[in-house]
């Protein structure tokens, strides 16, 4: 397996003064790219968020540990896939922290200001000797043109990689915010999920940095679902060096969020297309909730629904389980009130059925991309969250992971 | 489609005083039993749970209506399959009302006297001509020994029927307690699960009645869990009608409820080795919780995880999703203190990995009858849940429930 070839900047180096590796150093079997690197020129503000599960993995840790350290400045991203190094006891943090060490003594950096993250199966030891021998190819192959290839060493069961990138114009100049991230099983944001990584060329300063990202992350990756599993190794990071010479403060800091959302959804909806046995996108939105954090829940409830996510796996406008799954999310709900909405088809409205109007429903839904709408009859407030059907190839995948 | 011939009285009619039938009206499309009927020789004092969802189908809010107004006396239970009457308005309502009026002509019993429940499609009307038409004949079949045919007529994707009964010496007398169940997807109990009658000849007042039910129930069927789905019909009902001339006291009150439990518990594990594509019948026992509903709250997010369930159906020991999923289970959980086991074999414990001991587990995993217990170090309580592993076939049968 030899490096993705490319020759522009994409995903997580095209902001200015990035440059990202992607090489194989033998943790996966298979020899496919497993470790990626991410160094940025200068020092930069860094913000991340991670896994509320309370079983948080060695890197997990490592990672808090020196955001905390360095105070939030980072030069470089280390992340390895095919191993987690979760639940690997001190053996596992002594790993992680070799990694870190071992990467700053390349980049020539403090060792807090090195990130580490990875991902793959839980409990199983990762070899540090084969990242020691994977860390310096990385670092010699480190270019501007080698984003694609770092967005494919951090994959697992993923069938594709995912990149994304915008340019805001602020003040007559431009900033790009570009990114990365891997799915696709054990999906469900409780705070950060999965791994994501997104650099920006604007100068942001730490307040701002830290909460722009929570604010992008919570309507894009933290309202996803595959499979409603929390991992023990979620995060997203952000970083910001400056090299575009833009400083964002209070007045440009809208637009500068507006762009950091648009990339986390691209690469949080990538996620759930690329999701373990997907077939469809479905947009999940709740309306006429007593507040936003229920329809947020009873949204949640939805997606993460196995009777609604066979049904549309298998094109069955079962809009009943849509209702059931509303009613037992633990929300204010009144059935003579509620909804339920395929498209643009209305199959169930104020406490009566529509089932005439199931065939239509039914030809909606053979679509790669489905919107449902759940009105709960009780308020005025809204969410919308993303999930992916459930198809028995979900099923086969983890059968049989790590066998 | 003939009613199941049977010489002995079975579940629901082992006790003494009770009659049932099952017959074809017609509901189902394919011909297949779709109406039982439970009479009482006697007004039997009643005792029931009902589903937690706020979507409560017509029957339920009927059967709620008439117990109340009865005060907790029944002489029979109609139930149908084929359709839920849920989510169906007003006219539900008149459907599941008329099939009480009209089981009440038949037997001669105030319609207050009747409880009422269906199972099937949420959202489609039941036909009242073809009940109307059913339960003459269903009232012409009753017998002692239709209990089984009844259990048959309550089914809808259940692969086999489920009763269970039991006989308890109380001051040297025999009481019998008997019942029949259905299943087997939308099924996680939040109050009561599924449907679920239970029958018995001892006398028990009705506050002792109805204490009974909620604590064998409790260890039960709101121990269970297919998909985490709560039904909007779900029930349990219990009929004691005193046909034995045993009186149940407090003195006599644990023996009572040790039957009912038993008898319970056997119905319960029946729907989940009945659950929907299920070919393992696995038990979750959490240890070391700091608290019995923590234990309980952990255990059934084990027992519902789609990680953990096609690693079980895969025979794949991958106990580092079951400390994920303990992780995030909004429960007190320390890693360093925690354990997995799965049946006699450690695989993690006091936060180091015995992966060596996987290839073992593996080959435990092949049983059809599995136990795995995790130790949340946090701790003393403990509690079981009982779960199916997720297969394929489960996908297929709800990809394509109503088409």
């Amino acid at each position: 397996m030899t490096a993705t070839l490319s020759t522009t900047p994409t995903g997580i180096t095209v902001a200015r003064g990035f440059r990202a590796a992607g090489v194989s150093a033998g943790i996966k079997a298979n020899g496919n790219l497993d470790l990626a690197l991410i160094v940025s020129e200068t020092p930069a503000n860094a913000a991340a968020v991670f896994t509320t599960n309370r079983a948080q993995a060695a890197p997990v840790l490592i990672s808090l540990e020196h955001l905390k350290r360095s105070g939030g400045t980072a030069r470089a991203i280390v992340v390895n896939s095919g191993c987690a190094n979760a639940c690997t006891g001190d053996e596992g943090m002594q790993v992680a922290r070799a990694m870190a060490v071992e990467t700053a003594r390349l980049v020539s950096c403090p060792a807090e200001q090195v990130l580490v993250a990875s991902t793959g199966v839980i409990g199983v030891a990762l070899p540090i000797e084969k990242v020691r021998v994977g860390l310096p190819a990385a670092m010699q192959a480190l270019a501007a043109e080698q984003g694609a290839a770092a967005a494919r060493a951090i994959m697992t069961t993923d069938p594709f990689p995912k990149e994304a990138s915008t340019r805001v114009t602020i003040g007559g100049r431009e900033i790009a915010i570009g990114g990365m991230a891997k799915g696709s099983g054990m999906i469900e944001p409780m705070m950060a999920t999965m791994l994501g990584f997104v650099t920006t060329d604007a100068a942001v300063p730490k307040p701002l940095l830290d909460r722009a990202l929570r604010e992008a992350v919570d309507d894009t990756f933290n309202a996803i679902t595959v499979d409603g599993e929390c991992s023990t190794n979620d995060c997203v990071m952000l970083l910001a060096n400056g090299a575009s010479g833009v400083e964002i403060g209070e007045a440009t800091y809208g637009s500068f969020v507006n762009g950091l959302r648009d990339v986390c959804r691209e690469l949080a909806l990538g996620i759930v297309r690329g999701g373990e046995g997907a077939t469809k996108l479905v947009t999940v939105t709740v309306t006429n909730a007593a507040s936003r954090a229920e329809a947020r829940r009873a949204a949640k409830a939805i997606a993460n629904s196995p009777l609604v996510k066979t049904a549309i796996h298998g094109g069955d406008p079962n809009w009943g389980r849509l209702i059931a799954v509303a009613g037992r999310a633990n929300v204010a709900f009144e059935l003579s009130r509620a909804s339920v909405q395929i498209g643009s088809i209305v199959l169930f409205k104020d406490g009566r059925p529509y089932d005439e109007a199931a065939p239509q429903a039914a030809a909606y839904l053979n679509r790669r991309d489905i919107e449902v709408f759940v009105g709960l009859g009780a308020g005025e407030a809204s969410s919308t969250v993303w999930t992916c059907d459930l198809s028995a190839e979900y099923v086969r995948i983890n059968a049989d992971y790590r066998t």
